[in-house]
């Protein structure tokens, strides 16, 4: 979907949530309770502690054996639903819930809350078959084909179609259901890439809305240079053979802005559905990860999740852990969710299988709750005999019975359930916090300075230093307006940057403020160009 | 050609075969002789010895030459015509023969037994001119073009046609000829990684034709993993861009039962033209080669052959050339052929131009004749003076003068001259066996567990602690019917594996067998789905 | 432009030519001086010292400044224009020349001397937008798309008119301009590896061109080989499969007459306008470039002119910058141009940020006029701010303001005032030579003997033993009539060479001369065919 189609819609949404309110205000008339509070990240009961749980991947049917599995390991949540769309809907306009209601019920009579996926991050072959079109293409012409998961043009309007469909048919059918208390929208999105056609029309359509005119272009990229200025919209190229850093950027920015438009979408769709004590969220891929905008993501978002995974064994060290909830915690300052972390050994390959030494599950599941954490759910409950994840082991391993992972979670689980509720909701106050810049990442990958060392291994030292010295750190981000509630903020390489952004650096010292501000900051404006 | 279309046109051998009866019927009334024994591979009179010859090769006339020095040398055999379809049909339909004629006249003078190969490994200008479409497109779109060799979808019609008719021509062209011992069909054939439309289509032919419905398929291959389950054949993606581990490895099945299948009609062809006492073979590439199914193509063959090339001066070391000779050996039991190793450095390029040390040459002669070889032949007799293969070195150098390894090779003709009908057919008892599974090798390769070792990289470890022990070793496999003939079995890491196989090791063991198994044996079931 | 259209071209390039002389008559009657001595490249008042300069790449208008700046430091000619297609034609058919006029007509009332660029090595965007089929598609399919410079198709037809419009305008303008001193056509021009269809298609007329028959191909490629051969010209396959060395050296010799004959073509334009105080220059990038001919091109030219960049800081040793100056000096036996050379720090990423030592940048001006340099231009006055190049420094750095590259610029430049007319025009009589075979580069690439070690490499060890030695030293090639004026000549690996150039080697000696040969040579003829 283009940026101004985006706005068309945008419309119709409103038109949509219109008849929303007509609905919930017969629904009310009709008794349905809507008192219970707002979600809110915290203000819950305990740390939730569970698994993904894919009934469906396994060979056999042993949903009675898994339930009751996890009910005497004292397991809290499953997350479900998330990556089964050719089973939602096997066949283009045929959908199924049987299969997903057992699952649902058993597990809510056996007292376990549920996370419900929107199963959008993984395309039926059905809807291949009819439109191979949706499927990523990137710069250069790459084709990514059937096969993958996530390789899907965000933008494609027949393809947010196909979504939009699925995913209202499913918070239809689950609205009223007590066991599910929140939903995750898609799974670790991206834009993966893609510069399809559309998403070069987009493009465009985004850079005129953005600068206007050609000529802001020509200024803002000094297009001048090779005499590659543009007179007009129609000149503009395709992305592909685009060197210029400043256009590269943009670009950037535009496939992250897929990502946030797709997510924000997908949010306003379950929020005409969601119960006010049910949350919505998207479960973070390993952030911060450059190619997604998190700060303006989580805009659309109740609460916030991210899927870490840490070294095992001798590698274990908690700081990958902490990195990753300081930074999760801080996009919308309070707590958040853990929805994915290491079982067993974990791969795409067998090359790692290292599973935990004793202790570490348990290890893992406080380090995550110090930093905010109110859940902590494996990824997964079993092991998978078939796929690409078949080395990336769960709480079951292939022989599905019960092994030391089982027991160390089953251990945790009961401790949790004694301790939960103290550690839930924990709040940091901390006086040191570090700016994170995407922009600053991108624009030094376009100009590189070293084939080691990048924005991320600079900000990942400054992170170390502090962490080894037992110095609690939040994230602050360029468009932040809390800079005066820190004693000390570090900079990594700030490389791009407005002339905003420096002057608030400024007023952030001239009000006692204590900058530490690494090499390379302030060089560039923020459309990649050096200061004059 | 698809499976389907394969099963069609095995009819219409059946035909074809009818006819050839009644030809021979009439052969014989009009009074050819049909009364010497049928080929045995373990029946020659002596180990052959000799070279690939290209006189067509050559910047001038020396063919009086060459049969002169080849004579003078021993030389008892040559192989001819395997890569000069240009010649054999310099235009669509338009063969000729007088320029081999001569070869075949000139060499069956001098005594010298000739093996005839068909062409089909390397398409003529002009065909590849009218039919592009027959050259290899592999998986993601790579096209191959023209300039290369064995480069063609062996399944596409077209090129089959074009086979087929210029085959014919030579076999009825040459097949009273008595100089002629045998036939080569193609040259170290495999699929070449094609992808092309009709491989494509031939793939779902095979797997409906193997697996029925897409349930089967959904079960076997775990598609509810990630939503792909499919409702009908229609929904079948392309192969490009499929990562499912057990999807991957019946496209190298089938991959490799195109291979199979060419070399099979290729050899159907032979048959009907070569007499009782001609063989028809195939010289495989450095065997074992994981896309060729060697134990299914050896069905088709009278007799095996294989092209070992091995390190020369410190590197030579004569293991090599025995792995090769029991695997080839082991392929129907029996003696086998050298079609080609070292004359003197080899090499696509001038890196590796180390020629053998004296001695090495004769060597590993006899190193192939202990493995069962009744044949060595040297790639080949002259070296090319042009081409990709300028220094893969021949018996003869640059000069086309004899030199140091002509010398040698003519002691070692007259040698065996002397001692060959005593080696000759020399037979193996060996008490030890190593399992190869083609299966485990791919299955293992879509789950590394190591950059630095794979399967073969295990398989060799075995071969080389039984070498270096001096035991004796044959190889089986998984369809071996007599693996109680061996007192110690050694598995490789057996990854993929049906019941019946982990059965018949059950069953060897309690018959007495030792066997001995590596890790990561029986994980995987045939569709190289864990077990669970 | 195919091979055989340029010979149709040609012919009205006569009736042009034709029709210029009866202008140039005209211009005389009417009483313009024709007196003024035609351009000596040995006959120049001075060593010129300059940038390269493009005021409009610059955020905001500091001409004045910059005039005045060059004016003070000392600095006496510049080079202008020649990336800036799209602001001499800013749209289709409409020319500006103004923003220009105001750079020229400063320039010259500070008394800078100016040489005028043909713009053609970058095209504008609209260009690209009515016409992508003349960006580069190579070998494989891979196409170059629009944002890179020097990636079109030297040899397109529509090219060729945009090219020859925006020349001739130019050139029109410009052309009674007493500031010019010269002008340089296109920009280190090379084929770009283009393979479109009418590359390939030329390349067929020039094989036809060269070997009249294919029979001639099938008997110098050794087509017989693989059964290859060609019936007909019909049959030539697309380049872009062949593994055939002496196919491959051929398209290469082609690939390299594309820029010989763009070259030439744009020179021939040219020598319709300019003065004969005027010269028309190309500006090769760091010579001896494999991919371009520069024996052949310079023959276009009336002076040669090169851009070497050098190590700086402890890397800076001067050898590169003689070895450049010996083999440019050595290409029209005369003085020569530096068009390009580092100010400051250099490269496409921020990885080699090494300004000079101070004393690097004169100590280079130096020995390039020791090796014969009548001109000294850096890579270039400003610094940019944005586009590929931010880090490729000028001698003002990003800040534009003077420093200590500008400085050290500026003391050079009033030393040349006082000692440039002793030092220019300096002419040498070297005893040694060198001879360079571009052929035999190719050659060994196509069957390397090393991954580590090629022809430049023994080339570069021959050349670095002498300037260690301080052993004069010139460049001859193997077209070279003057041989026997070296007292010794230094050969590095001449892997091809027809037998004509052996036998002139042979006479060398014959002569009294000393021949130094180094391994692989003569190996093989002038069609990269092993000597047999």
């Amino acid at each position: 979907m283009s940026f101004s189609q985006q706005h068309r819609i945008a419309i119709s949404w409103h038109v949509r949530a219109g008849l929303l309110l007509v609905g919930l205000l017969c629904a009310a008339l009709l008794g349905k309770t809507q008192t219970r509070e707002a979600f809110r990240a915290d203000h819950m009961d305990t740390v939730l502690y569970g698994v993904a749980y894919y009934p469906e991947y396994m060979p056999y049917d042993r949903l009675d054996q898994d339930v009751q599995l996890m009910q005497k390991a004292g397991i809290t949540v499953v997350r479900i639903g998330e990556f089964s769309w050719g089973l939602w809907e096997p066949e283009d306009g045929k959908f199924e819930f049987a299969w997903m209601d057992r699952v649902v019920d058993k597990l809510h009579a056996a007292g376990i809350r549920i996370i419900m996926g929107t199963p959008t991050a993984s395309i039926p072959a059905w809807l291949y078959k009819a439109h191979p079109e949706i499927v990523v293409t990137r710069i250069g012409g790459q084709y990514l084909y059937y096969g993958y998961r996530q390789n899907t043009d965000l933008s494609n309007p027949t393809y947010r179609f196909y979504c939009e469909r699925v995913s209202r048919k499913i918070l239809e059918h689950y609205k009223v259901n007590p066991a599910i208390i929140g939903y995750q929208i898609d799974n670790e999105t991206s834009s993966a890439g893609a510069a399809n056609h559309d998403v070069q029309v987009g493009f465009a359509d985004y850079l005129k809305s953005k600068f206007k005119t050609t000529d802001t272009l020509n200024k803002v990229w000094g297009l001048n240079y090779w005499g590659q200025r543009l007179n007009d919209w129609t000149e503009l190229p395709p992305r592909d053979g685009i060197i210029n850093p400043g256009w590269k950027l943009e670009w950037e920015r535009y496939s992250q802005w897929m990502t946030t438009d797709f997510l924000a979408w997908q949010a306003s769709i379950v929020n005409e559905y969601k119960r006010p004590d049910q949350f919505v969220m998207h479960d973070f891929a390993g952030p911060p990860r450059p190619e997604v905008n998190e700060p303006e993501v989580v805009k659309s978002l109740d609460i916030v999740a991210a899927n870490p995974y840490h070294g095992t064994q001798d590698q274990f060290d908690g700081e990958a852990s902490s990195y990753v909830g300081d930074y999760v915690r801080s996009l919308k300052q309070t707590n958040y969710l853990i929805t994915e972390t290491n079982a067993e050994a974990i791969g795409w390959d067998s090359k790692e299988q290292f599973p935990p030494y004793d202790g570490q599950l348990r290890l893992d599941v406080y380090t995550h709750a110090a930093s905010g954490a109110n859940m902590v759910e494996y990824w997964h409950w079993h092991s998978i005999h078939y796929g690409q994840e078949t080395y990336w082991k769960g709480v079951l391993g292939h022989d599905l019975t019960p092994g030391r992972a089982y027991d160390e979670v089953s251990r945790t689980a009961h401790e949790l359930q004694r301790i939960g509720p103290q550690i839930v909701n924990i709040q940091h106050k901390n006086q040191v916090a570090i700016l994170y810049s995407n922009d600053s990442y991108y624009g030094i990958e376009f100009m590189k300075f070293s084939d080691r060392v990048n924005y991320r291994t600079i900000l990942r030292q400054m992170y170390s230093a502090l962490y080894r010295s037992n110095v609690g750190v939040d994230f602050v981000f360029p468009e932040s307006k809390n800079l005066s509630a820190y004693k000390v903020i570090l900079v990594p390489s700030l490389y791009v940057a407005s002339d905003a952004v420096l002057s608030k650096l400024v007023d952030y010292v001239k009000g006692g403020g204590n900058l530490v501000l690494a090499f390379k900051s302030g060089f560039c404006n923020e459309y990649s160009t050096v200061r004059w």
